[in-house]
């Protein structure tokens, strides 16, 4: 019963790993924007598996489909259905964990939780899954970008022990995509690729960080006091699969900092009467609600938890035995993760935009006509 | 728009710094729990200003009274609201700031979003609000107690660098409030206390990190793909002022090992065809749902953003000048976030117990009969 | 568990008959906005008994305090609560009730519901709730009238038999107040205070009709499909205590005739592309959307449960008894109900004008700048 | 942004009435269930149009497609989404609509509202949207049944002036479908029909009135004040197409009564300890919460607004004009709406029920076992 996110840009999305289809239905998103199908292709071409040797070798086509919600190419404002069907689904890869318990995976827990589940792939539990969030994002990509004039880009900061330099502020998803590890600071890419591919020949897996930044996100957005700017924007990572950190801004580095090392200080912007305040240890965001500085935002994921290492467990009736991972994995998921971080900093933004313009729009300010009138 | 949290177990709280009064409305708890005032001020006091030299001075009665939702001293399932009158305000302390953003603080957010604010004691953003959140929090302690035997324990992990050694199994809230820094590691504690009175001297502030376990939490609670455990739990941290990281299970640190050293093997539980995973690097949760496991988090707060030393900044029109706190002031928030930690993981799982009995509760199941019959 | 209504313009209220207060928390209301709390006392007196014979005699003072949200005489953006405390309860009235399940009262359902209920005056099912929705509703009313032009008005339109002769299009509030029945047509008024005065008489009661028009609704507002006006409408008025029924536009007397008699031609406006449907069998609303023409409703109430005829009914036991009721109690709820149906038709429409700003204002469509921006 | 209907039984839908396809997701439904796509076929077969002369000769096969959460034929928790496909879509029937706009239809407010739509066949305000409700409601219906032994049947109370006569207590759905006017009074259906007949010769078209009775309903469903179960029928309801009233119970009849007639007596029920009001003018429902009794709703459809008779209307550019309507549809559409009026009800309860669960189930009230545990 958790298959919702955000209140006014509303996300569901449905499927598991192999069965049918999955899909997602966006409901909010404002009439006029122009969407095809191949916008959302860009992105789920780039969450897709297969791609190098760094990533699972199964083969999604992942044409998206849209069955609603768009007319002569542009949104009409109704629910944008979009669906994804599944066509190089193996289950007999995955007989096995129909009746043992895979460490650091779902398996046990939706067991405990429904009494059963689809044990294909994963089922619900498959980061196949957001398959469904990037598509929708892409669509928040778009409306962001031509509406507000954001920009969203993500990258992999740290793999293992393995840091990049970027610079938040400037860094282009061009840059991003160079490499196939997605990291543009190109000699930590290159030791990032040596260090997944040992760890891919010793049935091994490994961890890192994504970072993401979002340019250009006016001041105002955030709804404090729970649904802070910041505070949706963890529960949308943390909500993927694998992830177990969330930082913004200086996180945990900058609670080591004294107030005054950490202060952002204000300055005059370049227009009159603006309001800058570049270092930026905030991450942009104050208080729950955007400054106009870049947010930023960190995300750390644990080792993929498949590994061809034979491990100890328990099957279903809680015996113990021996597990050792077949079919198509990735050794190290964040590469595939880059995209996906971005589709779920887009959905926070799209809602959070929205969710401003409700209360403190010009016209809910009383500094407009009706919105109603506008059109006759 | 942002005032409620929760689904099932909702609270919505409301209140200036410096206005009337807070408070919180709770819609949602069951039925038959007994609660008093009494229950709800032990969390208050733990969180109340002036306990130490080591916290803000502000002098605050925090009488909680219940206004509905309770007759003959048990909740009758209509929400429950309690009002804390505001009694130590001193709005004359705060006319500097009407006019001057403070750095790293929420007044000129609040300006950007809203054209207006509230600038006594910072008004919403102030961590005055967070009383309310205590005051619910209390209330959904005893209904976790009670009605399922869970605990939930938070305590001071790190100040600055000065690191806590604390076993998240067994540690007590007793061992927690022996100190008045509330750090159960009686060295650390010495230290961390000895830090922040050279910043306080100083005039500056210090961050840290709060640690939380949940002990008690059966296998099943948590609602994926969005309101997973942890993604709850991570909104619900990063919600509370000053916070800027979160980590469930190993976190960060567990991102840099290897997927065969930071999977959780399975092993039999100790009734039959029960399941453990005592290493528990997970943080008792795998795939967004309670594991059976303690589910263990840790928040990241910056350093107190109110100091007294000199900081550059701009006026409401965007002219430049300088700033000195004056006034009452915690030099760390760490000590008193406890309790408010404690609350917020008190009402995720408040929240989701009922959301999973819903679902998955052995009525839902069909397991049971009908409850509406039960009672005739 | 459904004491929240509105997903912008959000309203929870609290509190029961005899407890020592209740109450409401209105998030989301725009910043700006002028308010007192003699703005809420109007709406509040309309409300109150004891106005004349034709109503209850409880004495109320319905004193509004507002707690927050409100700075300098004007709302700031945060949550508005308010707190009407109850001063004249005596709960001594309701011993009998609490062990005899009072004919058409909601006694049994709560203790089936929740195994327990507060009895004094009904608790939470009392009409007393309604308060809280009353001072909601001024703030509605005020923000609707200077943002938008909107003017709500309600009267008594069928008491019994008697049915009163109103143009919707027209009315205005000082007609309705003019008679203590409000009631606009004069000779209808008379014979509606004639036939409560021989019910009263007689210990028996009435029920009736309130219809409602919203003039200067601009076109657009609702959101299908499930979202519509007419749908968020009917389950505000049917959430009124005693409400049995709902029609919109001509209703069910509409069902009685063929569509080349019910359908509204459109014609030409006065501006320029304007388009107008003045017949308005629709009420003001087509396929769940505002067509700019005045929007009217009409509410079903049932007589008042309450009479002091004895009745056949059971204890808590199930063991057949009878009751007649003493205390204090309308004959017919209708007049007082009128402020009532203005307060939830105003928080549907404030609801839905937020909304419809979130997706379609001119920003979400990408006809004007960032509001961001704007402010800087 | 109104396509989400229920808060722990979530439907949300999507489709126009000739894009790809339409669909529904339903979030929450329980575990365990048995469902095929043949269960959903029953009731899909029922709404379809083309049944008879009395309704619009479109041919749909409607052939429901689940994509997700079913599982070697059960539910598993997951969200169930459903597909069905449009086959027999024919816009250019609809070339002449693009730009008329049709008296009563939803073309002037969708355009007033979006700035554009989708014209052909009416779009997403189309009757065709409906599908996805009734596939829906057959797994509502299913669980509903299977877990808590309700039954909902509806049926066609009143076409036009020409009213049937039926016993809510022990109406079956075999009676009901005995006539293609869906009335289980022979002789008002005998002359419904003819009626419609007459109505479609002479291009014109009928309103009227569908009833429905849910009977198992245990006593204790709804959550006051807000969400009502009568609140949540309405809003349900009149979210219908061309629906325009709503009433529980005895309804508007029923506010010509005195409190002595309309008031029902309680009386012990056959167990011990039960309570029943078998006069149920209430419907079933009291203070927002279902008594035991059966629930009875009754819901008013405006006549057809589609007739083939002239109409003057207005051009989008606001010129006067005059449209005749070709195409397929239903003189009545009363007869098609008594599976989608069942599915709305069946919607609610299920909601309704889980909801109550959540708070008020044995677990919630103490009286059992964490759920968690029982698995193990």
């Amino acid at each position: 019963m958790g298959s919702t996110f955000g209140r006014t840009f509303r996300v569901t999305t449905f499927g598991e790993s192999h069965g049918p289809a999955l899909g997602v239905v966006i409901d909010g998103c404002p009439p006029g924007l122009a969407i095809a199908e191949t916008d959302l292709a860009v992105d789920l071409a780039r969450r897709r598996p297969g791609q190098s040797l760094l990533a699972s070798q199964r083969k999604e086509d992942d044409a998206p489909r849209i069955l609603s919600g768009v007319h002569e190419g542009k949104t009409t404002g109704t629910p944008i259905a979009v669906v994804i069907e599944n066509t190089d689904a193996r289950p007999q890869d995955y007989d096995e964990i129909a009746d043992k318990y895979r460490p650091s995976h779902a398996d046990f827990t939706y067991d405990a939780k429904y009494g059963a589940r689809d044990p294909r792939g994963g089922g619900r539990a498959s980061a196949r899954e957001t398959a469904a969030r990037v598509a929708a994002g892409a669509i928040a990509r778009k409306l962001l970008r031509e509406r507000v004039g954001v920009e969203v880009v993500a990258w992999v900061d740290r793999v293992a022990t393995i840091e990049a330099k970027v610079a938040p502020s400037s860094v282009q998803q061009s840059e991003v995509e160079r490499t196939p590890v997605r990291c543009p600071d190109s000699d930590a890419a290159r030791k990032m690729e040596a260090a997944i591919e040992a760890a891919r020949k010793d049935g091994d897996s490994l961890g890192g960080v994504v970072a993401c930044v979002a340019r250009g996100v006016p001041p105002g957005w955030g709804e404090p006091v729970f649904d802070k700017l910041e505070a949706d924007l963890a529960k949308a990572l943390l909500s993927l699969p694998a992830a177990k950190g969330f930082e913004s801004g200086d996180g945990f580095a900058g609670t080591l900092l004294k107030g005054s090392e950490h202060n952002d200080p204000f300055e005059p912007g370049p227009e009159k009467g603006s309001v800058r305040a570049p270092t930026n240890r905030a991450g942009g965001i104050l208080g729950g609600i955007s400054t106009g500085e870049p947010v930023f935002v960190r995300v750390g994921f644990k080792p993929t938890a498949t590994i061809r290492k034979p491990q100890k467990t328990v099957d279903r009736e809680g015996n113990p035995t021996e597990l050792a991972a077949k079919g198509r994995h990735d050794p190290c998921v964040l590469p595939r993760a880059v995209p996906i971080v971005e589709a779920m900093v887009l959905l926070v933004l799209a809602d959070h935009w929205l969710r401003h313009e409700a209360q403190c729009g010009p016209q809910a300010r009383g500094v407009a006509r009706p919105s109603g009138d506008a059109r006759l």
